[in-house]
């Protein structure tokens, strides 16, 4: 028996949202999720992943659905005692269940155990449906150069100090992936694309979820070599994100903030690019040259809603 | 100005409440607490000290007054969620509140601060109003040798796992103090014990709490060096004990379970031992020769009555 097989490359919450479409909308098909790890960060010794945690948890029914990330009827009892230690970072939301999530993995990670081995094991208790790897073991953490508020110079400061302290406030000039020269794809990375018949990009940030697992040496590589279509989904609709701060990123590498501007950004796979497939919202217009662009509802307001729009993409690469 | 400087050899929860008791008896002294460590250990990757913890806390207004350990107005969350992870050892108390204290302990040791320096930092938040110093920044960890349950054949277990899993029920034949061979005595301990006027052994374990300090090298030689007199305090009542579980403990060293048989086990001063004077309970009796042995009240139901029995104490080595 020979199931369908799709690849996924997803950031956190508007990917884990999406993937949870494809499971509904293809029920039968085997699906791996490559998700970005170039938001992890070791806080308070704990090893961090919050793109992994958050698609393990969405798919799992553990999520906060109304935050969407972190974990349903969290608590905050740790954060408030290490802020009456005065122990910095106070700014991170470190709840009391996901921190047992990340106890164990970085209790594994020192006992040697790479990342995507530890991935397998903690979804043991949460049966995601699908199997999720990291982009990489090796760690590669996104930093975002901005100025430093009291003497204007251009710094770089970790990804989350930026989004989750800053609020993506400060302007960035750059981002940069520390330790991307000496990562390779996670085990599994590399087959999955090989085997897929089909590869579909999330509508996560283009720039610092998914530019980021495309940005580890071998990964682009792999995905154009799939033999399966590939199919991405605009973030952007009628000119602003969905959700989280795309627009924010965007400009930094002289992208239009519009579903046309991302589509050219990724850029037709026949002509050096990635796409075979473009989904834009029906309101928007996307010129494309070389890829197949469709209008269909991309608002993922409802488990229906968005079952329709991961039926409309794996139509698209004709799965 | 010159205060009176005192030294007080603690275990965990007895001896945190007899220090209420002496700070409560003494407050323009300086008060320094050599603290057990032989009960440390690492669970989940977190660096656990229970009798500093235990000090720090009831000193510091944190302690759960009921349970003696722990913090007050504890949760358990995090414990919950490494259980539903089926992760080891799922027995150990690990209350969210105290999870914090551990998390920047550990954090500061990975860094390489001394567990003296790091038990310095952490009491900053709780001014215990006395000086803390663990007994050695080496790590030394009391095993239990007990027969294994299947094979019958001895093995050395940690003593938490002894005395907080089996409930201290398997018979030991020995304990062991893993680590002790490269133990020094940490910064502080043979000055304080050189400066001081008068040293008190708690009511603590003989063997597992006060016993484990004494067997760190050069601890026994600074002590009996010190100009104070030394004076303990018995923690058999009535041929029982108050608290804990030292009459399982005393037999496998072959001492008597009374206040009698811990006072000679201590020994005199002059012959060799540590006390110049040991206080037991009204009732009790102790021929232990050379000692000024002293009958008070030990049982430490209030404040007051711990208040008084301190100053029982000091009176006996003339402070």
């Amino acid at each position: 028996m020979c199931f369908v097989q799709i690849v996924v490359l997803a950031g956190g919450t508007g990917g884990a949202r999406f993937l949870r479409g494809v499971r509904a909308a293809a029920p039968e098909a085997e699906i791996t999720v490559v998700v970005n790890t170039g938001d992890d960060v070791t806080m308070h010794g704990l090893r961090i992943c919050p793109d992994l945690d958050t698609v393990m948890y969405t798919l799992g029914g553990g999520i906060d659905e109304e935050r969407g990330w972190g974990r349903a009827g969290e608590s905050w009892t740790v954060k408030a005692e290490l802020a009456a230690y005065d122990a910095d970072p106070s700014w991170f939301g470190l709840g009391d269940r996901d921190l047992a999530t990340h106890l164990i993995r970085t209790r594994m990670l020192d006992a040697g155990y790479p990342l995507s081995a530890v991935t397998t094991a903690l979804a043991v208790r949460w049966q995601p449906g699908v199997t999720l790897i990291p982009m990489s073991d090796q760690r590669v953490e996104t930093h975002v150069v901005v100025p430093d508020p009291e003497t204007g110079r251009q710094r770089a400061i970790h990804f989350q100090e930026w989004w989750v302290r800053h609020r993506a406030a400060p302007d960035p000039s750059g981002f940069v992936q520390v330790g991307v020269d000496a990562a390779r794809p996670a085990p599994g990375v590399t087959e999955a694309f090989a085997s897929a018949d089909a590869v579909l990009l999330a509508p996560s940030n283009p720039v610092v979820s998914i530019g980021t697992i495309l940005g580890v040496p071998g990964v682009r590589e792999a995905l154009l070599g799939s033999r399966g279509r590939i199919v991405g989904v605009s973030p952007i609709v009628g000119g602003a994100v969905v959700r989280g701060m795309a627009d924010r990123c965007l400009p930094v590498l002289g992208i239009e903030v519009s579903a046309e501007g991302v589509g050219r950004h990724y850029g037709a796979r026949s002509d050096g690019g990635l796409l075979d497939a473009w989904l834009v919202a029906p309101d928007d217009r996307a010129d494309v040259p070389g890829v197949d662009v469709r209008q269909v509802p991309l608002l993922m307001s409802s488990p229906e809603a968005t079952a329709n729009l991961a039926r409309a993409a794996l139509d698209a690469v004709g799965v």
